[in-house]
């Protein structure tokens, strides 16, 4: 059973490149020239129901919402404007026209709010689980999208948002947690939300493109160390980021420490988060941190860019290499 | 359970329509400005194990081959080029490497055969179904798709190639014929191959665009009757068709006579053809006939559009209305 990063590997052995293709199949998005001012910025994302999502804990609604969300992410990601969507939709018998009504009422309320126009889809029934993917189409000005492979040693590791919240969101569900049933001042509202409604950073992506304040950046989606790898291995240098720099909620380092589960360990493997991680060359420092607080966003230098040596990760006064512990497909 | 044509109604109310968006949801395929001398073409399709193929008579080449096909069948329909390509592929746990090589094997090669890159995608696991979702974006010359609206009173009906044979191959499956077991003779490999790998008409589709020499084309994707009414619905007109004029292969005519079908209501009803069905005024009949023999394609003309009525089918000297037969997916 292959690795999802082996057919990634494959196929992109495989991918004709078309010469208007800057980047093409292994980032967050592929990027086309189209001879004109503007650059193409194209993704897809899938979620499927039992692997991505669980029906008893995700309403409709955020489901459609998140279903958009993470391919938006993927453009912010590149330094783009999402500008035109597609929805394929597999539904299997337990989807009532209210629960398609109101997944698209999610997915169609996002989109408004971004100025995303839904051009077109698919839909067909499913023997069995619910199945989405969703393509988005987006932009941004010739040269300017970022890559994965531009970290050079000196750059600093930056990270928007805080991290942990996902995972942790994840495992209160799968301890029986349900948004119907909590308080509306419960705090495991916090991370429950951060895991079924994630927030793309939209403006900090395109803006952080537009000015070319990054070397490198992706979207976290599979774990901070697994997506830190990704720029790692593509940019072939290595990385020392401080576990006390990691930025944590604070609903997420107090029911983490409720609970015993380690907040670092959760924060540098917690898939889904949908916060940027990105590299800048240190002259670009104090731009980032201005323009992160123009935006009204959080950003958190973590570490920095070395020669080589993978990943490190200083922790209570010691060093150690990390392996990426993040979300692996393993298909 | 709403039908798929009541989800896409309820999309096309909500679907905000930026201004570039020449074409949006529900035709083949959406057409997007670009503010240059090409407009974009957008779409994907859904292959869903159980719904659209079975494992068990689908070789994994083919069907990478159909994937890609049926939605380049959809940028032809518009009149247009197919350039870029994503694949979203979800895996249930009987796929194995193998599978999944020989699965792209068949995408990537006519991916190549026909110069469309393979720009991204997604994978992921699935819990039971293999789900498959291909995107495509092609282009045309600026205003030169052709979409469903232009039909006009006095119009020939043009369908190309023939028609019946991948309802029939797929009847033949269902019957127990397996391509691996049958004589590289057999009559019945035909419409089984209709079936298993259509051919997308690009060169018809394309040269019919960049010539303006339809009023409205659509591929038959869902049957020539269930077609030709989403023609006629959104041109606001009918039309009459020849049961004797409708182009049926010969291996096709023998099985289903052998067999004791109804060849003509196959034909009528017969999804997942790919062939091209179209609307052309009178003035450009002999430019269409020459376009199509110079590109060794078959082209028929099988009717008229009249004002109104419906659909009309004239079969032995007699005239009668005929509904939408052909796939409509019940979600």
């Amino acid at each position: 059973m292959p690795l999802e990063s082996e057919i990634i590997d494959r196929l992109r052995k495989r991918g004709r490149t078309d010469p208007r293709v800057r980047i093409g199949i292994g980032d967050d998005a592929a990027v086309i020239e189209t001879g004109g001012s503007t650059d193409l910025i194209v993704c897809c994302d899938l979620l499927v129901e039992g692997v991505h999502f669980r029906s008893e804990w995700t309403p409709p609604t955020l489901l459609g919402r998140k279903s958009l969300a993470v391919s938006l992410s993927d453009v912010a990601a590149m330094g783009g404007t999402p500008r035109f969507a597609t929805t394929s939709i597999a539904l299997p018998a337990w989807c009532t026209s209210e629960f398609v009504d109101q997944f698209f009422e999610g997915l169609f309320e996002l989109a408004e709010d971004i100025g995303v126009s839904i051009i077109g889809g698919d839909t067909s029934c499913s023997r069995d689980s619910l199945f989405i993917d969703v393509s988005v189409i987006g932009e941004c000005a010739r040269g300017k999208a970022v890559g994965r492979r531009g970290a050079r040693s000196g750059d600093r590791v930056f990270v928007s948002g805080s991290l942990g919240g996902s995972a942790l969101g994840l495992l209160l569900f799968q301890d029986g947690f349900r948004l119907s049933d909590a308080d509306s001042q419960d705090p495991m509202r916090i991370p429950a939300s951060r895991h079924l409604s994630p927030e793309p950073r939209l403006a900090l992506g395109r803006e952080i493109g537009s000015l070319s304040l990054a070397s490198s950046m992706i979207d976290i989606s599979d774990g901070l160390s697994t997506d830190l790898w990704h720029i790692l291995d593509e940019s072939k240098v290595g990385a020392r980021i401080r576990a006390a720099s990691i930025p944590i909620g604070q609903s997420t380092v107090s029911i983490a420490r409720e609970r015993g589960i380690d907040a670092i360990e959760l924060a540098l493997n917690s898939g889904e988060e949908y916060e940027l991680l990105f590299t800048v060359d240190s002259s670009n420092v104090e731009l980032v941190k201005r323009l992160a607080e123009s935006l009204g966003e959080t950003v958190t230098e973590i570490g920095f860019v070395v020669e080589s040596g993978g990943l490190q990760l200083e922790r209570d006064n010691s060093v150690r290499a990390i392996e990426p512990r993040g979300y692996q497909h393993v298909i």
